[in-house]
């Protein structure tokens, strides 16, 4: 029998793939946010892959779109109510980061000097 | 001033890193377990890249690595105690997932009808 390998998979796909976390981050922290400003707040990110990652959050469900018919257009990305429910997620991974994550710096170093 | 993008990524890319969840979840479930039984619980995972993520989490402190000098030897794997305060974490994504993870499915059905 194979067990069902992993329940959490499917979540952690969808909210920590790369870039997303980040661009979710920035949006709760900064609201509703224009897509110069966001490529400016997540500078690591090019225009590319940023555009492409916010159309994948607004298919899932996470990124609400406002697009202002003005000269020139403006469009402005926020969190969704979706995925403001996530961020108390988010902040049980930012507790178990300040409580652990120096013994996996140390796990490293252990591993490392073994070698 | 670029803002601080995300306290979040460090442990995401650590713990849900391409089949990091799947491993730990499966070690949780079944103690500790044997590459081949590994591999046969989770049987879309490649021996190669198995072994290259087992040699990740136990150089990350959160697996531990038991050798035994038999013939054949044999080599078995368990969650550390490192991994098992991330138990917490992981039941907070299933819930989120119970919850939350049929929005995601409406909203992509919402966004690709309106194509």
């Amino acid at each position: 029998m194979t067990f069902d390998p992993c329940p959490v998979t499917p979540v952690a796909e969808l909210v920590f793939g790369k870039w997303t976390t980040q661009v979710l981050w920035t949006l709760a922290h900064h609201g509703r946010t224009r897509f110069t400003e966001l490529q400016r707040l997540v500078p690591a990110i090019t225009p590319k892959v940023l555009a492409q990652r916010l159309r994948q959050m607004e298919r899932d469900g996470l990124v609400g779109r406002t697009y202002h018919a003005e000269m020139p257009p403006r469009v402005e990305y926020e969190m969704t109510p979706l995925a403001r429910t996530l961020l108390p997620v988010f902040h049980t991974l930012v507790d178990w980061s300040d409580t652990h994550l120096g013994e996996v710096e140390r796990a490293r170093e252990r591993y490392d000097a073994a070698l």
